[in-house]
């Protein structure tokens, strides 16, 4: 009965399971190639990453007929006799990817790593170690914000949401009111993306420890609403405002957002330049032709008619129009280009940052790293 | 080129994926049995909760050879024309249980719902709902708390670690300072069990509401660690009793965890009655027999011992010493029944709190409702 018990309890705390399906505990890592993903679970020894970044996977599946691994380009992996399937990938880029695992041509998310929510599922995530010096993106012993999940009714969307709200270290010990950057994710993303991916905290720790940002609050909504605009001006400010110290002038206030976010970012910042001074606009841009989820192509024209019927109010009053593009092997490149250009036909003055990365949250960690200290300032 | 940006914009937002894996948001749900899970991913129309709890699954995957779900009891799936495989569960208990899908044979997390790690891995979770008039777990229109996310160096740790706060309504506008209790997940969790799976933020706020609970802040920090003790009374506390207001006086200072945390919360509140007024130990106890992961058996007799030479102390310095379990399909029954035999014969009081469940987070969020409004009165 003990015996019972014992097993019982092994299997309750987790760690005999974890262990035969990722290699487990009792592995001699230093056998192993590479080092384990830092976004492996506990206990995970794969994927392993390489010291040339590419990934080494390996699976156990001696059932499967076929296992691949997606990280943007779907690599096969490769039965071993033990029936685990073992491959390896090219070089991946530096900072969060987002990957899958095909088993039998179902995609899944790796067992072996944690999750997060993009593409509309909970998808494995892979952290690929930055090139030595670039030290904005990891944790630092420096003076720590936080970050703080506030739930609210949204009368617009119907149901209870989630807000994450950085503070800036120091908030709860300071009587002043801060500036407040809303910032919003992509589609197929959350309120969680920027929080989790995006690493928001440790990029403004970091900025902030350095002198390079003034301290501020960054809110992250969930942009997943049928009325965006009511939410955020009618919901998401206000109950920022009420529940926080924070300033309420439009020079203190800034409006960014990632792909699907920057779309947001526009449709509301544009029509309305009394409530922000700042836009942030990451690997995104007006549809260049008529969008497949209602809008865009010619219903955007109503947003260059504003810009041009206001043009010397929109270049007095915004201190950042800024756009950020991951090169042009970004999907969103094209419609970037078209808008930019009848920016300058308008004589809309604008910032652009393009950096190479593609449509990925290495590029929008990056856009948020030059973009933030811009602000308020 | 137009069209080729607008499908690669479409696959951007991730819409189509999910719909095509999901069964999208186009199908009418009226025509589908039952409602979507709470925790399905956005666009998911299945998993389906039936109006007897039962749990209907369905998944594309043509190609494999076999699916399954594992619900605590494994179902296998039957495959249809379309390659979906479809399944009925048996009734599932109310809230939250952790699920996994095997697909041929390897255990994976559902694609169409949230993910939360349990058992080492970031599991699948499905909610099921609580009888008509339970509502105790649900978010309510009462003042809400926030659940705040802070990192912190551990030294005993070696790395950097998440500690999440709850701190309950109007505390950012009060001046006072308040009680705390630490809270502890259970093995292969981590510091967000409680936050998530728990909903330990909703189940105080409606206590605090209805003026069941007093207004206190919940520690829930990251027990897997090779010296627990230490990190608590050297790194956590210290670190909370800086950063919040909180009161420092061990009236004020309660300790509770569930299953691994449980005998956390016994090796580190037996030997420190001058920190902690208040114990809860849910669906735990120590080892009746020698622990697979040492200690255990005769290790505990040293707790016992402290017991028995301050019986006096112990009975009168703990306002609680609260056990919790799940009934004898708990799988810390015997430990705890063990545990409390010889509590019996040294004469030391307790509180002992049963309910059907055995070893799930249902039971614990029921333990947590139970346990909460003894505190700091």
């Amino acid at each position: 009965m003990n015996k019972i018990i014992s097993l019982l309890m092994l299997h309750m705390l987790c760690l005999a399971p974890a262990a035969a399906q990722f290699g487990g505990p009792r592995v001699d890592e230093s056998t192993l190639p590479g080092k384990r993903g830092e976004l492996n679970v506990r206990n995970a020894m794969y994927p392993r990453i390489l010291p040339d970044n590419r990934v080494e996977f390996k699976i156990k599946a001696p059932d499967a007929k076929k296992v691949q691994v997606d990280l943007g380009k779907k690599y096969d992996l490769t039965r071993n006799a033990d029936g685990e399937w073992t491959g390896t990938t090219e070089p991946v880029m530096s900072g969060f990817n987002y990957y899958a695992l095909f088993i039998d041509d179902v995609r899944v998310a790796d067992p072996a790593a944690e999750s997060f929510y993009g593409s509309g599922w909970m998808s494995s995530g892979i952290e690929i170690p930055y090139p030595a010096g670039v030290t904005d993106f990891y944790i630092a012993d420096v003076p720590h914000g936080d970050i703080r999940m506030k739930r609210y009714f949204s009368a617009t969307a119907g149901d209870w949401r989630k807000m994450y709200i950085y503070c800036p270290p120091g908030y709860d010990a300071s009587k002043e009111s801060y500036p407040v950057l809303y910032l919003q994710h992509g589609g197929g993303e959350d309120e969680r993306g920027w929080a989790q991916q995006g690493r928001t905290d440790v990029i403004m720790d970091n900025l902030i420890a350095k002198g390079q940002a003034v301290p501020m609050l960054i809110v992250m909504t969930d942009g997943n609403t049928r009325d965006f605009e009511a939410s955020l001006l009618k919901e998401c400010i206000p109950f920022v405002e009420k529940n926080f110290r924070v300033k309420t002038d439009r020079e203190s206030r800034a409006l960014a957002g990632l792909s699907m976010g920057g779309i947001h970012t526009l449709n509301v910042g544009i029509p309305h330049p009394e409530l922000f001074a700042y836009l942030g606009v990451f690997s995104s841009g007006w549809w260049a032709n008529a969008s497949p989820f209602g809008g865009g192509g010619n219903d955007n024209e109503k947003y260059y008619t504003m810009l041009k019927e206001k043009k010397e109010l929109y270049n007095k009053q915004f201190k950042q129009l800024w756009l950020s593009m991951g090169g042009k092997e970004d999907i969103a490149y094209n419609n970037c280009q078209v808008m930019m250009k009848r920016f300058d036909e308008i004589g809309i003055k604008y910032t652009y940052f393009d950096t190479p990365g593609g449509h990925t949250w290495p590029v929008w960690r990056e856009s948020l790293l030059k973009f933030a200290p811009l602000l308020f300032k």
